[in-house]
């Protein structure tokens, strides 16, 4: 809700949405952080763009994939057309996250690096989670994914274009589009992900396909979805950390004289930027990220935009940063060592960058990203109500109470 | 158009037009031989998939590929929103299929099997067809197109379920979409094709991709366009065609004792059935067919029903027809050689089936063939002024009159 609530006012959201509020049939069904409804496919659509627009939504600890955020926003859009309780759209959650991520497992197949994995294995998410909403018999359910399957795309060429966010609104429309298809009784075909021109054929090389069912039931794939701390590149999140913590015992940007961050070799590599000159080169900036979380003591959407690029003391402290390589360190590992104007020198050694399996973000991590990101679409107010409704979701009579918590 | 009026009533898209319409935008646009009218993205759906319903639609003679059917669904929508000539409707229509055939071209990649051509060229078809009709700039072009190729999909395994005519349709909504998410400025990648992550590495293996664009402007693929004259198997033509030719001869079923049939290997192997219990079964029977190209005069439609596979003067001929293999001929040659009551023995050789490059359909057989397929959907006034239009539609003032006149 956070990622889509920071997205939700980016051009790219605002042409999809005069786009399709020419064609929306009933306005049934919320915009997140907008004030018009539109038909609940469109609806989805428009909210699954926002929540991929900064990159900040969950991701699966163990794939390359954002299982939940589409799948949420094709729910809560059907969520204001069909009664269900906070539990049963949970439930219908963890089922399309369930089908997202097993279908990717690459022990089922090879798959083709130019396929996009959250789009591709989206609309059959958003198809097992809705069907299971609209009680589509076990019949109805094969058709729902078969229709889902054969709609699926999605293309990592799209990176650096607009039509990279639309990729998982895409999803989520034709996930949705095949459950309310197959209640109304449109077949499709039963074979569609083992079939020799099926799914797992189209977009990779079958290994074994009958690990998608193993083990079901016993173990849930929602429990290895992460929350991303930091919108930037989550090798430089363990640097980033260790600033952060640095900051929350005390230490503030002016007294320090410099700086040396200790991280894994591809932290270098992927984010050894410097002088970044715009919110993707400081994304990809490890320097930028460890002197904004010394300057601002948070690393949030803001601390990408060109206010804080520019900042004195920002430039400052990232020109004369040092990277040093440590060949055994972990990813998610790093260390921090500042010396200070007065002569001390403070190290701060992170084993386990925050966000990760082994160090969650803490509910109020997760509230303070919330916050950053919703700030500028609701009040103070309406923030406060939403974070009490999002942790008594399970409690929930009405889901729908989220749908009308986000409008703006 | 033919195909179209012959499919619309099928139950996939009566169940497809009961979940769109719940959600439809503005009536703008036609659904074909229906009342009802739907905004034009969910019109150009729901009639594509009515235009494949029966395999009834164009065919490219090189390419296993419907390249006009779901273009011209896409247009038929735009033409009520934004006026269009009937010139720059087929302008509009010979861009997209040149796209189309050219991107398919086995030249530029090997194509995964799984993949339906129709359906994964599709989308940019009608993206660049309906790009052109709103005047897309140049880069406007580009986006349309990539954003069209990141929603590309259609796996053959829907084979036998509705989603088969599923796909065409989708890929009509997606390429309209495209084209107008485009002109709002949303962007696409302009690499989609030949990058690296783009379209032709994720739909197969890249060999020759400058091939796309080789004599652009020589030629024009839509002259290899073709109009199938029978909705059974291709193989099947020729010896159907024999059987027409004795019949418009003045041959009637009733002096015929038995009949014999001489045929490429690859007929008997695919279309070698007896005994069909249903059309599908018929529509691989050559000697389903043959028969009744002898007691009715005519294959169309209802010649598949079950009315005439069991009608007794079918069973009787087909019980006794004779195929004989001849490793001579072509797929497209057959000999029809038929025993009289009287003693008498007639032959037909059929060097081209009907329907090929060889010998297209004629311009009356065309207007046969809708005819027949437009009988049950329109009355014979409205057929008559239909086709009046379709064959001066190059000189029509505003391309919707189309729209208007296939409406019921």
């Amino acid at each position: 809700m956070g990622a889509a609530l920071g997205g939700c006012r980016d051009e790219a959201v605002q042409r999809a949405l005069a786009t399709v509020s020419e064609f929306s049939g009933p306005p049934q069904s919320t915009v997140i952080g907008h004030p018009q409804r539109l038909d609940m496919l469109n609806a989805a659509l428009v909210n699954a763009i926002s929540s991929n627009i900064l990159d900040f939504d969950d991701t699966h600890a163990h794939m390359i994939l954002h299982p939940v955020s589409l799948i949420a926003c094709a729910l809560l859009a059907l969520s204001e057309t069909r009664r269900m309780t906070g539990c049963e759209f949970l439930h219908a959650l963890t089922l399309g996250v369930e089908v997202e991520v097993r279908v990717r497992n690459p022990r089922v197949a090879d798959y083709n690096f130019a396929w996009s994995p959250t789009a591709t294995v989206g609309a059959m998410g958003a198809a097992a989670a809705c069907g299971r909403v609209l009680a589509l018999s076990e019949q109805q359910t094969a058709w729902a994914l078969g229709i889902a399957a054969t709609q699926a795309g999605g293309l990592r060429e799209t990176g650096g274009s607009m039509s990279k966010a639309f990729n998982p609104g895409h999803a989520a429309r034709c996930g949705l589009t095949a459950a309310l298809l197959a209640a109304k009784g449109f077949t499709g075909s039963e074979t569609v992900l083992e079939g020799p021109k099926g799914y797992i054929a189209a977009f990779g090389q079958a290994k074994n396909v009958d690990a998608i069912i193993e083990g079901w039931g016993e173990s849930y794939q929602i429990e290895l979805n992460t929350f991303k701390p930091f919108p930037c590149g989550i090798v430089g999140h363990a640097a980033t950390d260790a600033c952060l913590e640095l900051y929350r015992e005390g230490v503030r940007s002016d007294a320090v004289e410099s700086m040396q961050l200790t991280v894994h070799p591809v932290t270098v590599k992927m984010m050894g930027r410097n002088a970044p000159t715009s919110a993707l080169d400081a994304k990809l900036s490890v320097r930028h990220t460890a002197a904004a979380a010394l300057v601002f003591g948070t690393v949030g959407v803001k601390q990408f935009d060109l206010a804080c690029i520019n900042d004195a003391e920002v430039t400052r402290l990232r020109e004369q940063a040092l990277l040093v390589i440590d060949e055994r360190f972990r990813t998610d590992e790093a260390e921090a060592q500042l010396t200070l104007r007065d002569g001390r020198v403070l190290m701060k050694h992170i084993d386990h960058a925050v966000g990760g399996l082994e160090r969650p973000i803490t509910d109020a991590g997760l509230e303070s990203k919330l916050k950053g990101l919703a700030e500028d679409v609701l009040s103070n107010a309406q923030i406060a109500t939403l974070i009490e409704l999002l942790w008594t979701f399970d409690k929930l009579e009405d889901a729908s109470a989220l749908a009308r918590a986000v409008r703006n």
